[in-house]
């Protein structure tokens, strides 16, 4: 078989940040407008939203326990844990925000207590995802930008904000079997 | 000129490591045998020490505060400062002990700490440095285990547990830029 190196993005692939955000949202700013998921237009969160709410949106990101208490996506466990049944190597390749201070620590605490405490040793935490190695990375960030044309093959993760890139390469954790054939 | 992507260790190269080790243990265990890094034979700390003294050596590791609080190892800031200033990219590049818990968030408020704020964009978390993607990497490690044969030129940063390393590429923060001549 031929083995690959298989890199798994976090938020909106593993952990549910979209609907965490909306939850908190909901629940801090009862009063202010919000969009679900399935009307977002953009990957960023603030373009959907109007420009003055920007202080109030970062007080979500940034609050403790935030990260952390991100519910599991369903069957993302089970695909990466088949993946590497397989015999692939799997890598979470994540992107703290720059307020590092509640986001970095509680991303190794949620993949711990979510996956596993072993898959923390397979974090990779970086801002700029085109530095990594791998034969494919599967996100669901629209475009990657960064210093490098990426080595790995990009596998876009259903997202209603990235509806409009055209790729072969499109998968849930319902499909992604059929899709990538690994 | 020919911009580079330099991949930068943190301990052992920015951060003193093997002082802060040093000092905390003399400190909190008076009465066991210390090793001076100057009679350090291997990289890795516990190897050197007696078999039975594994839970004291990670004692230390893991207490809160050790890596926040490492001294900065001289010249280093002004080193990759001066890489920059000359075009190059400049990253630094980490892995975390595998208890992460008082290590990854603290390396951030390190390098933010001792190096500004700016630099915790440009840090690189992984366990396995063969997989990132970078013209150099420059660290003290004897040796690099991973799952690829690295793409980068390997500089290593002298100490006294690599000296039995034949390279041309052995450098300090006082000679480096004669060596690397960037």
């Amino acid at each position: 078989m031929n083995k690959k190196i298989i890199l798994i993005d976090m938020d909106g692939v593993l952990a549910d940040f979209e609907g965490g955000f909306l939850k908190a949202w909901k629940k801090k700013f009862p009063h202010h407008p919000h969009v679900p998921l399935e009307q977002r237009k953009t990957f960023r969160l603030l373009e959907n939203y109007p420009g003055n709410l920007e202080k109030e949106i970062g007080s979500i990101l940034t609050a403790p326990g935030f990260f952390e208490n991100l519910s599991i996506i369903p069957r993302g466990k089970e695909a990466i844990a088949k993946m590497q049944a397989l015999g692939h190597e799997v890598f979470i390749c994540t992107s703290p925000i720059s307020k590092y201070e509640n986001c970095v620590l509680e991303k190794y605490h949620w993949v711990s207590k979510n996956l596993g405490y072993e898959w923390t040793k397979r974090m990779i935490v970086t801002k700029d995802k085109t530095l990594v190695i791998g034969d494919m990375l599967i996100d669901d960030r629209p475009e990657h930008l960064g210093l490098k044309k990426p080595v790995w093959k990009y596998v876009l993760f259903d997202a209603p904000f990235n509806k409009h890139i055209k790729t072969n390469l499109r998968i849930t954790w319902k499909n992604w079997e059929k899709i990538l054939n690994l």
